[in-house]
C-alpha cells in the first residue's frame, strides 16, 4: 500500500510510523509513507497555505490551491484510483469497518489541516471520504492521520507477521474482551481468579464468555444491540 | 499541567508533542511531559514485561509489577493526587467533555500497553480512568495517549494564545460547523457562494448557521437530538 500524506508538520509522523509494527509493516513492504508539505505548492509569493474566510468572522482557511497543486502532483494508478481522505471533525467517524474498508486499497491520500477550516472546495471537488476520528477537537488533522494509518495498516497482509493474530481483538467478536491475568499468582494481595488456574478448559471459556458479556453490558450496553444473546447468555445477563 | 506518560515506546511521543501549538504550550509552561519506559522497573532478570495468560490463549498480558512500580517511583502531590488513566478499547469514549474534564486537573499518568493486554489487577487496583479514543484497534496506546493528550493541552489556559479561539469549534455550539471559504474567489471554476460575498452580515450569519444545520442533519441526526431547534431552524431543515 502506498500512503501519501498531505501536512505542514511533515516532523510529526516520523517518531509514529516508524517505530514498533509500524516499522516492522514497512520493511515487510507491506506499505511505504511519504510526507508532503503542501506549502511548496503554493503559486503566492509569501508561501502563504491559508486566508480569511470570505463573509468575515475568526479563524483562517486553507486556500484551495496548494492542496489542489499537491495532488495533481502525485502519481496514480488511473485503473485504480486513491482514495482521497480528509481528516475533520464533520467526517464519517472511523470505525473497525471504515479500516477494513480501506485496507483493501492500494493508494490512500490524507489531507491534514492544523488548526485552519478547509476551502469547501476541497471538500466538494478533490476528497473521496472525509473522517473524523471521534468528537473531541484536536490542534490538527496529524493525530487522526496517524491513527487511522495504524488502524489500517495493522490489517495489511504481513503486517502483524506472529506478533499478534488480530481474531481476538476487541470489536472484532462483537464483544469487549474479558480479563486478562498473568504471574504472579498473587500480587500486592490481589489474586487470579481460581477458575483460570483450574485447568478446566471448558469452564475457563465459559467464564471468559460470561465476563465479557458482563463487561459489554455495563461499559457498552449498545453494542449488545447487534448481538445475538442465546438463552443462556440473557440468564449469565438477568441478575447483572 | 504535569503529563507522564508509561510506554514501551518513548520515541514515538516526540515528534507530535515537540511539534507546533503542544511546542508553543511546552514553551509558555502550559505543560510538561515526561515518558517512562517502565521495562526499566522490572525485577526479574530479563527485563520482561509481559507474560503468558493464566487459562491458557493467545497473545502476551502486561504484568502488574513493573507498572505498579513505575508509578509508585512518580512524585505526587497527596492533596491533588494524579488520574491514572489506561488507554485502551473497553474504556469509556473519549469525548470534548472528557477532555474539558481532565484539562481541570494539575498532573495526568497515561499508561500505553503495545499488543498485549493489560493484567486486571491494574485497572482494578491502579487505574482511576481507562479511555478509548474509538471503536478501532490500534497497535498500541501511545496515539491515544497523544489524541487525549492533545485534546486536552489546547484548552489550557495560555496554551494557543492567540493562534486559535476554541469558542468556534466544531462540538462546542453542538452542531457541525458551516462551510468555509477563502481566496480565490474562483478557482478552477468553482465559486465562492454569493452571499458571502455580499457584505450582508445579517444575511452571511443566516445562511451559515442554515448550512450548519443542514450539514448536522445530513451527516450527524445524532447531535440534533440534544439542540433544542427554533421554528425558523425547523422550517429550514423540514425541506432537507
Amino acid at each position: 500500500m502506498k500512503i501519501d500524506i498531505l501536512t505542514l508538520f511533515p516532523d510529526m509522523f516520523e517518531g509514529v510510523l516508524n517505530a514498533s509494527i509500524m516499522k516492522k509493516a514497512q520493511e515487510q513492504e507491506a506499505f511505504q509513507y511519504r510526507t508532503i508539505d503542501f506549502r511548496q505548492y503554493t503559486t503566492n509569493k509569501h508561501q502563504k497555505v491559508d486566508d480569511y474566510p470570505y463573509g468575515g468572522g475568526a479563524g483562517m482557511v486553507l486556500m484551495p490551491q496548494p492542496i489542489f497543486s499537491a495532488i495533481d502532483d502525485i502519481e496514480i494508478n488511473p485503473s485504480k484510483p486513491p482514495r482521497i481522505i480528509l481528516m475533520c471533525p464533520q467526517g464519517e467517524q472511523h470505525t473497525q469497518r471504515k479500516a477494513e474498508e480501506l485496507a483493501q486499497e492500494d493508494h490512500l491520500i490524507f489531507i491534514c489541516g492544523h488548526y485552519e477550516g478547509y476551502d469547501e472546495r476541497i471538500r466538494e471537488h478533490l476528497v473521496t471520504d472525509e473522517i473524523s476520528i471521534g468528537d473531541f477537537v484536536l490542534t490538527g488533522g496529524e493525530l487522526g492521520a496517524m491513527v487511522v494509518i495504524d488502524s489500517v495498516v495493522r490489517l495489511l497482509p504481513d503486517a502483524l507477521g506472529n506478533i499478534d493474530s488480530a481474531k481476538e481483538d476487541s470489536f472484532s467478536t462483537g464483544l469487549l474482551e474479558h480479563p486478562h491475568y498473568t504471574r504472579p499468582a498473587e500480587f500486592r494481595g490481589y489474586q487470579v481468579p481460581d477458575i483460570l488456574r483450574s485447568g478446566h478448559h471448558e469452564k475457563i471459556a465459559e467464564w471468559r464468555k460470561k465476563q465479557s458479556l458482563i463487561r459489554t453490558k455495563h461499559r457498552r450496553p449498545d453494542l449488545l444491540n447487534n448481538y445475538p444473546l442465546s438463552e443462556k447468555e440473557k440468564n449469565w445477563l438477568g441478575d447483572q
